[in-house]
């Protein structure tokens, strides 16, 4: 019934950044979690000003390993985003300091389909 | 430092299937959580059985959204996966017990990168 976490897309084609990261950890307790809470919010609303940005949605287990995906209209929107100033340097910092592993792919996505339970 | 939850892929290009879900609740509990386990564990070998599976990474947050994302080769394994029998089956009954929503995109990874804290 809920539309919560669903982003609102267009019909394909467009592109998806999927983004899979494990949070980095100190004797089993996630690292900076309220500061990383912030900035991942803070990346969001920077995202949502982007020419081209179509929507996201994320999740993280409580073991710390997440998944988020954004898309987008086309590559150059991709790349615009990924040299937006504030973002790169989050991006930097994030890299040291919130994350033991990520992987990033980049994807054309061709089809889609859904279904929602009615209310 | 760890692998774990990571799918290990070749490099692009390949597919990706994205599964974003929310699982129903019932009073704000999340229903059949074990049938549920028990059947996506099952899904995950089978599908590993499969011509052209690559990995598999998967998450969901404590309020019930999630994102699967598998690989695959290309667009005839994933026709294929689909039409697995016993796939087909306990994707009819998931639809029908498991999600309130749902949402699926298949995508072309075309480029992809990662890092990994040194251990």
């Amino acid at each position: 019934m809920s539309d919560s976490g669903f982003a609102r897309l267009p019909a394909p084609p467009y592109y998806a950044v999927i983004f899979s990261s494990r949070r980095s950890t100190t004797d089993g307790v996630i690292d900076d979690d309220a500061g990383y809470a912030q900035a991942a919010q803070r990346m969001v609303e920077l995202a949502a000003q982007q020419p081209g940005f179509l929507g996201v949605e994320s999740t993280r287990d409580a073991d710390g390993f997440g998944i988020t995906v954004s898309y987008w209209t086309d590559e150059a929107a991709i790349v615009a985003w990924k040299r937006q100033a504030e973002h790169a340097a989050t991006r930097a910092y994030g890299r040291e300091h919130w994350y033991d592993h990520y992987e990033l792919r980049v994807a054309k996505v061709e089809r889609a389909y859904g279904k929602k339970t009615p209310a």
